[in-house]
């Protein structure tokens, strides 16, 4: 299965031009979108969201990852990037950083292989696609193996973020969080309001807001019947503060 | 073929996190996204659009439909309904009340089967989607029969509703009124304006607001060249009258 | 494969009715969404994107092509176009004006298929996506052959429009000149502004606005981690003006 996680929005042609890349150079594999709407030109967020959703596909799946805003610098690197028995390919700019934690050690490679042409914004299309079905077909990495990159340190990319990471369609707010890391009863506190842990919207009264482990296990911030993230006027970045105790992550 | 009925929205991760339970259960069944915006947390304006919109698609199509504020909670029971030859599988909190009414007697199943894992909060992934799978590849189904749920009446839910059910991309709006229930040529009120029937946006000029049949028999407003949802101010929920005689529906 | 190309926009009904029209109707044929968000209403626009966008997808690809504000009238022709070794099926209103310009001569036809059942207002559904899977399925043009429309005239619709024709999810604008049609340096005034080219977003400061042959060759502005069509307030129609002399377009 190859799955793609882009920030790239659902409308507009670039989906379509990559989903025809590999439609033409695998046979008949599954493509499936998990976030077409990572949060645009952040790769810090989407480091975040890429380890809490894609656990849940199958070994040997195929992550196309475009979030990608120094597409056509001589910085940026194109990598790919085996963790968690799952594959990863794109940008070098901390989008793995996070999901290389996950499982046992995680192996980089550069990609050094090139299309006949390249051009200077698209990459998704131009590069990555084409080595993600490269990899789909179970072939050898186009690449040359290197070291995890030393610039993303646990200390400015820790393993729990507590910021908002995305606001879904329904108004909820994601956090960094793992639920598991914090306390059962913590509390969480954002934008001066604080708010208590519950199970599920119907759990609560019509509106009120609260915190839950989300179904990926991420602290999420909901309001039911309601959209939290208009109530308390959040946005991606937003800072959170978990009270009542951090549980020692593992 | 399997058919996603949800008010997730197009973006954020939930649609791709069904159709990979979807494409791991099931060999090769195509997905089709019938509405990804239905109403949010709206059962009521969900079943008219699902028993107007359904009836194109193939005998023994399932319906994995998710318009689910209750998840999580005791009272909601998960459920399979089967319906004018078609398979539906989701919440009982009316969704599936009005595509009960089509056809020949409708029959409802309680499911029993529960994955290993179940979330709290997304039963669309963790319930319905190995449901529908299940269905779709053709096997028992996964449940006990009961008796279709008495608490939605023909009085709170009647066969046609005077509301605006759905708003369109082209500021269309559509109402959960059957055209072939009114006179011909009734006229139709909304917010004050009291709109004629046409057959099309070019039979009438620029600009002009009207009502017409919609290609699958739904009363709708719409405006040649504009967007009559922002003109009128319309809203789902908003009541419509219609004028003119109300034909006996069958 | 089946390309769509559509002003539907992403959510709605409209893609799956159609999706369900063409699985039902081909034996496993890819289906691809290039554009969901065309510019509503407006083959002008449509008519450049098209024509920039279609030619990466492989020979005997088949377009299913609906901008279609005129469905239902006796002027609007439904019609099959052969061009540059793909086919394209949709109204004649101009939409394929410019993609009938490339490769060799096109060949047009005038479909005198109909289904049984073919409503007012979604030719879409009833018609074009039928033919695209007779199309697809290698069978012979349903339609007789005719004349390239002569209403569309060079005059009216350039081979380069120096208008904006679309603004994507990162507040890009594109318009529908090609850069090999412009002077290398060329400089692009658009509201007022005057924009120098560059080559990427990385290579600019943060929040400069600029030009740039995007990755299909069209004249593209953008703002490097900014919004360009916010910044400068553009609109789909925009007029913009390139200084530095024009190529002759071969």
């Amino acid at each position: 299965m190859i799955v793609l996680f882009t920030d790239f929005g659902t409308a507009g042609p670039y989906l379509g031009q990559i989903k025809n890349v590999l439609y033409q150079n695998t046979d008949q594999i599954p493509v499936v979108e998990l976030f077409a709407d990572a949060p645009v030109h952040n790769p810090r967020a989407g480091a975040y969201l890429l380890a809490a959703y894609s656990g849940e596909f199958p070994p040997a799946s195929v992550f196309l990852c475009v979030v990608d805003p120094g597409v056509g610098s001589a910085q940026r690197r194109a990598v790919v990037v085996r963790a968690g028995e799952r594959w990863f390919v794109g940008p070098d700019n901390g989008l793995f950083s996070i999901v290389s934690r996950t499982g046992s050690k995680s192996e980089w490679w550069e990609i050094n292989w090139r299309p006949q042409k390249l051009s200077s914004t698209f990459h998704g299309r131009d590069l990555f696609a084409p080595v993600a079905a490269i990899l789909a077909r179970g072939e050898e990495v186009p690449g040359a193996p290197i070291e995890m990159p030393p610039l993303v340190t646990h200390d400015e990319w820790p393993d729990d973020l507590y910021e908002i990471i995305y606001i879904d369609h329904f108004g909820n707010a994601l956090t960094g969080v793992r639920a598991r890391s914090v306390a059962t009863h913590a509390r969480l506190e954002v934008k001066g309001a604080m708010l208590d842990r519950h199970r599920t919207y119907s759990d609560v009264a019509q509106g009120q807001i609260f915190w839950y482990e989300n179904s990926n296990g991420l602290v999420e911030i909901a309001a039911a019947g309601g959209r939290a993230a208009c109530s308390l006027g959040l946005s991606i970045g937003d800072r959170v503060k978990m009270f009542g105790g951090v549980t020692r992550c593992q």
